[in-house]
């Protein structure tokens, strides 16, 4: 995703590309990691604690399967504008910064992994929270009344506000299924799911 | 889908709020689902053919469920444009044809569902497509110069469009399990996630 807002914010074609392509590593990925879990359960019949975290496994490779799907999208915009940034100049720095709250949203789902570390799951939420706020920031200057940069501009901001917004959804989702996995609980506070009210 | 398009085009509020409120019924229903898919694992410890078809329940219940999410959204549109309809007039067609789609592919997952009819399915394929059509109409109505409606109706017309076209893939995707589980073989011809060009 740090990728992809690289290539809509400079019109990189050739970033764009590779980030399209990189989204099929993924997938296969997922698609291992899910055969593995399938051999898992048909092999070793794991219970109890091992039974929830080959479940687990299966849940989140859907949402990082996800979160690739929705970085191709943002590159494709970028590629669809090409030569032009699909993004006009006063909405640089707050697309920029979603760019720079999913790489560190990414990189803290990473370490929840890793290391199963749930204060960093915590401080999650609310980099999540602050993906939200420039969400609404990006449907604020849409409705203002001010936007001069025309419908199709328009379109482009609005889908790619939501695939940021969508993408850090689905980390804190992974985040939360590692907490779960660890305490047998479940945070509160936040929607699992999308809820944006436009 | 079908009530939340009532919703929006007729700026229906209690209609919107009904829809909003059912989704509840829905997540509740994936997670007995889910509970009862695990608990399945755990005490009967599938193989083969039943260990593929609890894991495909899990996958169908996430897809269903974010079914609910999306109708919900269409219905949230509807709730805040209220007393006016966010659907301008010369899209109210359109979009009602993409209710109309909507509700025969949800008909027709169901009976896959209910009798493994694999034909169904794929006349569902053809469905997902014209959804598709459709779904580019409307980006093609936002961007030929001849939008009118201003931005507002603009960013809305983008975001449930999209709710649409992400409702029939993910009905697709619950018809293309069920037939995986019965043939063994995965559809091809269709990209398993979106990939709208826009």
């Amino acid at each position: 995703m740090s990728r992809a807002t690289t290539a809509l914010l400079d019109a990189d074609l050739n970033m764009a590309e590779s980030v399209i392509a990189a989204d099929e590593q993924i997938d296969a990925l997922r698609r291992e990691l899910d055969d593995l879990s399938i051999d898992l359960l048909a092999r070793q019949q794991p219970v109890a604690t091992d039974l929830r975290m080959v479940v687990t496994a299966m849940r989140m490779s859907a949402d990082l399967e996800r979160m690739g799907d929705l970085a191709r999208h943002v590159a494709k915009v970028a590629r669809l504008r090409y030569p032009n940034s699909a993004i006009p100049p006063m909405m640089r720095s707050t697309v920029l910064e979603m760019g720079q709250v999913a790489e560190r949203i990414v990189a803290k789902a990473g370490s929840v992994i890793a290391g199963k570390d749930i204060d960093s799951a915590l401080t999650l939420e609310r980099d999540d929270d602050e993906m939200d706020r420039l969400h609404r920031d990006i449907f604020n200057m849409l409705i203002d009344g001010k936007w001069t940069a025309g419908t199709e501009a328009a379109v482009d901001a609005t889908l790619v506000s939501r695939y940021y917004e969508r993408f850090a959804d689905h980390a804190v989702s992974v985040a939360r299924r590692v907490v779960y996995l660890v305490t047998g609980e479940w945070q509160t506070g936040h929607e699992p799911d999308d809820d944006d009210e436009l």
